[in-house]
C-alpha cells in the first residue's frame, strides 16, 4: 500500500515534468537526431508494446546495444526484446533477431509493460518505474554490467532513500568491478555479484588470414584527418633505424582513401606505395588499405599498431582489437570515448604525434599489449537461461 | 550481555593464538628490529598504561606517526598520548610532546586501557578490543585517514559480520576518499565523512631563500647509488640542446658525497663543478649539494626536479615537496613506497633512466607539477577539540 502510494506520487511528478517540458519536446522532435526517438518515447508514435517474449534487454545507446551481442548470440533459442533510448541504439539493436522499441518515458510505462518474464537492464539505466512495474508484473529484474562511477556515488548516496527503493526492485545485480560492488551495497542493494565488464566478451576474430611478411610490420589503424602526416613522418624516421619495416595505413573513412594516397606520395616520395585493393599484399614500403573489414585481419599479422582517432580529439578506437592479436599498441592521448576499454589493455604507449617515432623504437623492447581482465559470461548466460522467477 | 559474550570469546581466541605463538615471539624478541616492540607489546616490558591524557592517537609505524604532525601541532594545548606498533613508529612519535607507548597485544588491553577520553585510530589500524574497550570505558573512538583498499574490500566484505561489530564501536570515520566511504558504508559503518588524506596537510616550506639563477635550473633530489650516472649522462645530452642549463645533485646519504663528487668529475670532465658547502651558490655547471636540509630551499628556485630513489628499486621519495614549489617533476617508475602520495601530484613524467634526457626536453613544454587534492584539516581539529563525548 505504501509502495503504491510512492509509485503514484512518483508518476505524478514525472507527468508534471512531462507537461512542463512538452513545448521543448515538440520542438526537439523536429531535429534530425531526435526525429524518431522523441516521438516514440514521449508520444507513443510507432512504438507499440512488445509481443510476448522471454528476455527483454533494456540498453541506452550504441555502446550498450553492441555490448550485448555475445549474449544475444548465446541466447539464440529465446524470444528476445530490446528497448533503447537513442536513435543509434535503435539502429544497432535492429541488427539482432529481436523486437526493438524505444523505451517510453516513465509514466507511459503503466500502459506499456505487458507480462514480461525477465528484464535485463544495462549499465546505469536506472528508471524507477521500469524496475518497479516490470517486477510488479512478474518479471525478475537483473542489472547487468552495472556500474556507479566514483564521481556519481556521492550524488547517489545523498539520494539513498530513493536508490534503496529502486535497487530493492532488482533481483540480481551483476556488476563490473569490486569498486562498483561496494558502491551498490553501500546504497542498500542485495544480491550483488562481480562478473566483470561484458564488453570484454565481444568477439574479435580475423575473417581471412594473410601471410606474415619479413621485417617489422606496422599498421596505422582507423586514422583520421590530420593524423596521417605525423604517422608518415614518424615512419620515415623509424626506417633509418629499421630499414626492413613496412607500414600499412588504414584510414577510418573510405571517402578519404584518395586523399591519403596523395599524402603518402607527397610525404614519402622515395618509398614504394601500393594500394591494398590492387595488390592484396603487404610487400610495398607503404600500403594504403583502401578496403573495409580488413582491420582485424591486418592486426593479426602486424607487430605494431598505431591506433588512430586519438592524436586529434576524436575519442579513440577499440583497443581490444589490436591487443587481442598481440600488437604492440601506440595510441594518442585523446581516448575519451574508449577510456573504459583502455583500462583493460596493458603496455600501451600513449604519446603525442611528435613522439610516435621514438615510441616505435621503444616498442621493440616492450612486450605486446594484451587484454587483462575478464568477464564470466557463462555465469550470466546460465543465470538468464535457467533460473526461475523468484 | 551478548556483546560481553562476544568480547570474551574474542579474547579467549586471541589468548589461545598468543599461547601458540609464544615460542616464536620469544625467539623474535632477540632480533634487533623487534628488540623493543615485541617485549613491550607481548610481555609488558617497559610499557605501562598512559597517565591521564585528553587525546590518544594510535598509529602503526613511521608513515602514520609522521602524518599526525600537523594535528599534534594544532592540538598543542591538549595532553597527548600516542601508541604505536613498530620501532620506527616509536622513534618518530617520540619527537612529539606526548606520552608514547607500544600498543599491547589485544587480550592485554583489558588491563591496560585506563579512562581514555578520545581515541583516534589512523588508517587501517582496526583492532576489535582496542575499539571496544576504549568505547566501553568512556572514549569516543574516531577513525582518521581511514581507508580500505580495492583489493582488501572483498576480504573485509566476506567478514562483514565481524567488521560490522568493529565499526559499530566507531563514533566517527573520517576517510580519505569517496571510494573508501562507499566501502565503509557497505561494511555497515555509520557516520562516515570524506575529509581527504591528512598526509596532504604536511608542512612543506623553505627555510632559507636563495636567488634564482639565469637559465634552466635542474635539481636531482635524493639520488641513490647507481642513479647519478644516468642523470649526469642525460644532463650532458640536454646541455647540447639548452647550453644555459645548470644541474644540482643532492644525494640522499651524506656518506656518498665524496663518491658522487668523483663521479661528476669523471663523467662530465668538461664542466665546472662546485660544492655547495664551499660556494653556497648555483653558479657552476654542476653543483654537488653536500649539505643536509637544503632540498626544499633548492626546489624553491628550480625549474625541473629529477626525483631520485625511483630509478632503482628504492621506492621513491616524497613528490609533494617538489610539486609544492612548482617544479616539473621527472621520476623513475619504482615509486612503490610513495604511490599513495604520487596519486595527488599531476603532470609527473615517469621514465626509465635512459629516457631522462628526452624527458628534460619534454619538460620545457609541460606545465609544472602540482598537488591536486586537499584535506579539510580544520574540520578534524575542530571535531577533536570541541565535540563532547557522546
Amino acid at each position: 500500500m505504501r509502495k503504491l502510494f510512492f509509485d503514484l506520487a512518483y508518476t505524478l511528478l514525472a507527468a508534471f515534468l512531462y507537461a512542463v517540458t512538452l513545448p521543448v519536446l515538440i520542438l526537439f522532435s523536429f531535429k534530425k537526431k531526435y526525429r524518431h526517438s522523441l516521438p516514440a518515447r514521449f508520444f507513443g508514435v510507432k512504438n507499440p508494446p512488445f509481443a510476448p517474449h522471454d528476455i527483454w534487454f533494456h540498453v541506452c545507446s550504441l555502446g550498450e546495444a553492441k555490448a550485448i551481442a555475445p549474449l544475444v548470440e548465446r541466447l539464440g533459442e529465446k524470444r528476445l526484446a530490446i528497448s533503447v533510448i537513442t536513435h543509434t541504439g535503435h539502429e544497432a539493436a535492429s541488427k539482432y533477431a529481436a523486437q526493438v522499441r524505444y523505451l517510453p518515458f516513465e509514466p507511459w510505462l503503466w500502459f506499456w509493460i505487458e507480462r514480461p518474464k525477465t528484464l535485463v537492464v544495462l549499465e546505469a539505466e536506472f528508471w524507477y518505474l521500469l524496475f518497479r512495474l516490470a517486477n510488479k508484473r512478474g518479471a525478475r529484474v537483473i542489472a547487468l554490467n552495472a556500474r556507479i562511477s566514483e564521481r556519481s556515488f556521492p550524488k547517489y548516496y545523498k539520494m539513498r532513500w530513493f536508490y534503496r527503493r529502486l535497487l530493492a526492485e532488482c533481483d540480481r545485480i551483476f556488476c563490473q568491478s569490486t569498486e562498483d560492488m561496494a558502491r551498490f551495497i553501500a546504497l542498500g542493494a542485495r544480491n550483488v555479484e562481480v562478473v566483470g565488464n561484458i564488453k570484454l566478451a565481444q568477439k574479435i576474430e580475423s575473417t581471412r588470414s594473410y601471410p606474415k611478411p619479413d621485417g617489422t610490420l606496422i599498421v596505422a589503424g582507423s586514422t583520421h584527418e590530420g593524423e596521417e602526416e605525423a604517422i608518415l613522418e614518424a615512419f620515415a624516421a623509424y626506417r633509418e633505424h629499421n630499414p626492413e619495416a613496412k607500414l600499412l595505413v588504414v584510414p577510418r573513412h573510405p571517402e578519404r582513401f584518395g586523399k591519403v594516397a596523395e599524402l603518402i606520395v607527397q610525404r614519402l616520395p622515395q618509398m614504394v606505395l601500393s594500394r591494398w585493393s590492387e595488390s592484396r599484399s603487404v610487400g610495398a614500403d607503404v600500403t594504403l588499405v583502401d578496403a573495409m573489414g580488413e582491420l582485424n585481419n591486418l592486426y593479426a599479422i602486424s607487430d605494431v599498431a598505431i591506433l588512430g582517432g586519438a592524436f586529434k580529439p576524436i575519442g579513440g578506437h577499440n583497443p581490444l582489437e589490436p591487443a587481442t592479436f598481440g600488437c604492440k599498441i601506440i595510441s594518442g592521448k585523446e581516448i575519451f570515448h574508449q577510456r573504459e576499454l583502455f583500462k583493460y589493455v596493458s603496455h600501451v604507449q600513449f604519446v603525442e604525434s611528435e613522439e610516435i617515432a621514438s615510441a616505435l623504437v621503444r616498442a621493440e623492447k616492450l612486450p605486446p599489449s594484451q587484454v587483462e581482465g575478464s568477464v564470466d559470461l557463462g555465469r550470466i548466460v546460465e543465470f538468464l537461461k535457467t533460473e526461475k522467477i523468484t
